[in-house]
């Protein structure tokens, strides 16, 4: 087969698939070489050693797609956010390389050598746990999304932020793994068959600010997980290194970092991090007491903001993430026109409990504007609301636990932007 | 509760599981201040803010938990193999920047907006795509482990290597997005519903090596992906960004990466790289032709060389990994006496097709020396086999797939070292 002969074929097919955006992108190609269009050529040369990466990073023509931050959102980095590239993912996993980071006093250098886990309070035998202690229990291992509570946050009161990494950026979703909680409860002499429905557990960090919260022991013998590797490795230092709190399902602030003790108590503090932050406020002022659950949420990542439509009409592959902090995602639907009409996405696995799910929508692009938006629906039967309706209940002044329905307005020109619809 | 308590407690507890571990950590660490055995002390001052780490890397304190080569195995590093540090590794996810790599004639720099994909051959409709014409198409995610065919290849003739990261560390498990093989076939009209069965596909990279090898048709149109993510993100530079091919459950050799050409064949080329390589020499000095499929394997990877236990008896976590290209791992045995008895382990989740499967062994030690081996079986019915088993039909002098029962001698002392059973 000649190049001639193929690049014939290839144009000559009306409905190929990859027709438009072949040509399209033939012809932005800054190449001198005309063969560059049809066949990649051979390298000529060697390439790298094995020696060259020890540990690797991604290479430098995805330079742009890192974590984050808002350079107006907050006062000083220690005390800050930065967002996961969404848009520029897929599949599930989030590397823990650009997997979303929220500090309260930064991210503190630990060993493990040095490492001391106490639990304390209402048990029987105190204990205090080094790492090495912590890896002769029995390990777990799940894949569990963890999001921010403020995710989302700044869209209460209409579209500020362009770009799914920013809007909806506050999550990731790796395989921890790490040992029951229950398991260390028990073995402070916890009787976990007695009646402890009105105990609870505080939980704080080793960073300055501490990061106190407060767990009904319920939550805490279910499905807590005192982790200590996440995606196969060890916890990178800004993730908690050693050791975290895994609360599946439930706000991220609830994930204390570098997790130093655990004190059982007869009722919940009523800390800092659970009155003046992490509540939400009403419609009426007052605000919501203890909401931990993340609910039912999904959002387009691609096309979005920052990654629009390239390639002219024709097909098109809608893709986006789905969770819930209730359970598996049963359903996703997405709409091109604002909610007006809804299609079915198709999930790329059966969801699975407190763990991202993919969807994809394999559609045909007429080239007109789209107003995207996706729709999640869990096994509880919970089904993601609009903004309206949120508002609805909320007001405009709330900060944490938007979970409404995003909005992306696509151009014919395929480029898209954070809209909100009426 | 004073810190003299807690100390009192968890050294009285003479059952508890972590007490002498506690002790023994406690005289190792060169701390001067006597409550560094009691409480995590908190942090006095802010750590890194958010802007640190754009893209991160693990921890200074984790900085040996790298892909590591082995110096006199091959004459250059560009046409050699590092190795993934499965000892230091839980749960089942490899992340990229440790994920081992081998390279024929090394990792090349390709760009996105450069490459091409040619499908040539018996097929009606020749087409070459680009990047941007791939992501036109409907994807899949999947986890699947990539297993170089050499991958233990050295312990053939008696144990070698001592360490679970060099003895079986040709090995990664990741979750991949890309498009089916079909589908791209399909597009360039090949007829899936005709018959097929004497065809083939030969594949090619565009490194220097090109790396062809054959693959027929039924495996081509089963589940090989043409992918460009893995866990989430693009592929690395080593892992052939931007595009590879995945060929599940087969030899690693066989995931062409930086693939440029698929070309429809009546019959397999019998190249370089499925010839005088990557075939395997049996007792009578012949080669078996065509040994696509990894067969069910294991392998102890803690405790092991490179990860000695370091507490004294009692409890102890035995953990590794097991896989077969067949299918879903069912069952994996420990044995502590070099196979003379045998436990069933945990499996952390139920064996997945493809992929890395963790086992547990919740255990006492009585801190006298054991002979550790696992031993994998797979939703066929295959049950991995001894060395010796192994030996009375392929010989001493293969090369590939080799996956004989390990066996790690843990002395009294807790280290670890790589021996054969006889």
């Amino acid at each position: 087969m000649s190049n001639d002969t193929s690049r014939r074929s290839f144009l000559t097919k009306g409905l190929a698939a990859g027709a438009a955006a072949t040509v399209a992108t033939a012809a932005k190609a800054a190449t001198p070489d005309p063969l560059i269009t049809e066949v990649q050529p051979w390298a000529q040369s060697f390439g790298d050693g094995v020696d060259a990466t020890p540990y690797g990073l991604p290479t430098a023509h995805e330079g742009d797609v890192i974590r984050r931050n808002v350079e107006w959102l907050t006062a000083d980095t220690v005390s800050s956010i930065n967002f996961t590239p969404i848009h520029a993912l897929d599949g599930t996993i989030t590397p823990q390389g650009c997997a979303f980071e929220r500090h309260h006093s930064g991210a503190i250098d630990l060993k493990k050598e040095d490492y001391r886990l106490m639990i304390n309070g209402l048990v029987d035998n105190p204990l205090v746990f080094s790492y090495a202690d912590l890896e002769r229990f029995p390990r777990q291992n799940h894949v569990y999304f963890c999001e921010c509570a403020a995710n989302t946050g700044m869209e209460w009161a209409g579209a500020q932020l362009n770009g799914a990494q920013f809007t909806h950026g506050m999550i990731h979703n790796m395989e921890y793994t790490g040992v029951p909680l229950r398991t260390l409860l028990e073995e402070a002499g916890l009787d976990t068959a007695g009646d402890l429905k009105d105990k609870w557990v505080f939980v704080e960090g080793a960073d300055a600010s501490s990061n106190g919260r407060s767990i009904p022991m319920a939550k805490a013998l279910d499905d807590c997980l005192i982790a200590f590797k996440a995606n196969g490795e060890a916890l990178r230092k800004e993730h908690g290194y050693p050791v975290r709190l895994v609360v599946p399902g439930w706000e991220g602030n609830m994930w204390v970092k570098w997790i130093r003790r655990i004190e059982v108590m007869d009722g919940p503090v009523e800390s800092r991090e659970e009155t003046s932050k992490y509540t939400d406020t009403l419609e009426d002022g007052t605000s919501r007491k203890w909401t931990w659950e993340m609910d039912a949420k999904s959002v387009v990542t691609s096309p979005s903001p920052q990654s629009p439509i390239t390639h002219g009409k024709g097909p098109l592959v809608v893709s986006g993430l789905a969770w819930s902090g209730r359970g598996a995602i049963t359903r996703v639907d997405v709409s091109k026109d604002g909610g007006m009409t809804w299609e079915t996405a198709r999930l790329a696995k059966p969801g699975e409990k407190m763990a991202l799910t993919r969807f994809y929508l394999d559609t045909e692009w007429d080239g007109s504007e789209m107003m995207l938006q996706s729709r999640a629906m869990d096994e509880t039967g919970y089904v993601q609301p609009t903004k309206a309706q949120l508002r609805e209940v909320r007001g405009l002044n709330s900060i944490y636990h938007n979970n409404c329905i995003q909005t992306w307005l696509v151009r014919a020109n395929g480029e898209a932007e954070n809209v909100e619809v009426s």
